[in-house]
């Protein structure tokens, strides 16, 4: 594969991104159902519609620059979603768990958070105004899901996980 | 393993934080000798010079929590380097190569930033006062870095590289 111009690099970097949305739609449901309280389940399941409707974007900047979505597999996002697995594995306390659920997911929108700031730059050098509102808009619910995660931990999980030593 | 309380998931995350920083310390030079202008290998170089300081840091927290810092591979940085790397396989202009080299790089960044303000909200809850001053100084780093890369790559490098389609 050549990448002879911003324009291809940012191909490679939108199918990366899709590559890593559809990882992440499949693994929220097993981390949903991992989570034990209501409001970590609740963001899990609204942050799968809102991943959903970023992979609509997705399709219609592919279908605007008439490139394939197809690329190589996301290897950043497939290994921390490997490690969130393993940490699943683990025998934990609930509290414990939903910590480890958080940090887990964190790193998968920071993930997010850096390629789609990546891509809504290169859009905007590019000249592709409408696709850099579409990926402004992905990039900023990334960021929000972010803090949500943080405010659930900060407020609840981690207080529990402190007092749960078994 | 078990992950019984907070203080063991803090462990764990430190574990995977400097598997990732040691991974990093090998990648690095890699990527300064792929930088093609002086600013962006300048950056890398400092960068790694940082991260150096940052695995000094996190013996000294596993010194102090008498655990051991060796834990399971980091996934999640190991899947971005490989990924950092076949994109320095590919046949890229100069510029093209360079704005890859930083969106890599800052994917990287935001592994760490997730990882550290984790871990750092840990310290702070389990009352490990001198492990959070410590790791919020290489979170601020982490985010430091990040914007070095964006300003090099919105100032330079992406506008180069718009121009640079062969």
């Amino acid at each position: 594969m050549k990448l002879n111009s911003l324009h291809d690099l940012y191909v490679h970097e939108l199918q990366d991104l899709y590559s890593a949305e559809n990882q992440i739609i499949k693994a929220l449901p097993k981390m949903a159902e991992n989570a034990t309280t209501t409001e970590l389940r609740s963001a899990f399941e609204e942050h799968l519609h809102q991943t959903r409707e970023h992979v609509n974007r997705l399709d219609r900047i592919f279908e605007r620059l008439n490139e394939s979505a197809k690329g190589d597999k996301c290897q950043g996002v497939e290994g921390i979603i490997e490690e969130g697995e393993d940490l699943m594995d683990k025998d934990a306390t609930e509290s414990v768990c939903d910590a480890a659920l958080i940090g887990s997911a964190q790193k998968v929108e920071h993930y997010e958070m850096a390629g789609y700031g990546t891509v809504r730059t290169f859009a905007q050098q590019l000249g592709y105004s409408e696709d850099a509102r579409l990926l402004q808009m992905t990039l900023q619910e990334e960021e929000q899901t972010d803090k949500k995660l943080s405010s659930i931990a900060e407020r609840r999980v981690n207080t529990e996980a402190t007092r749960s030593a078994r």
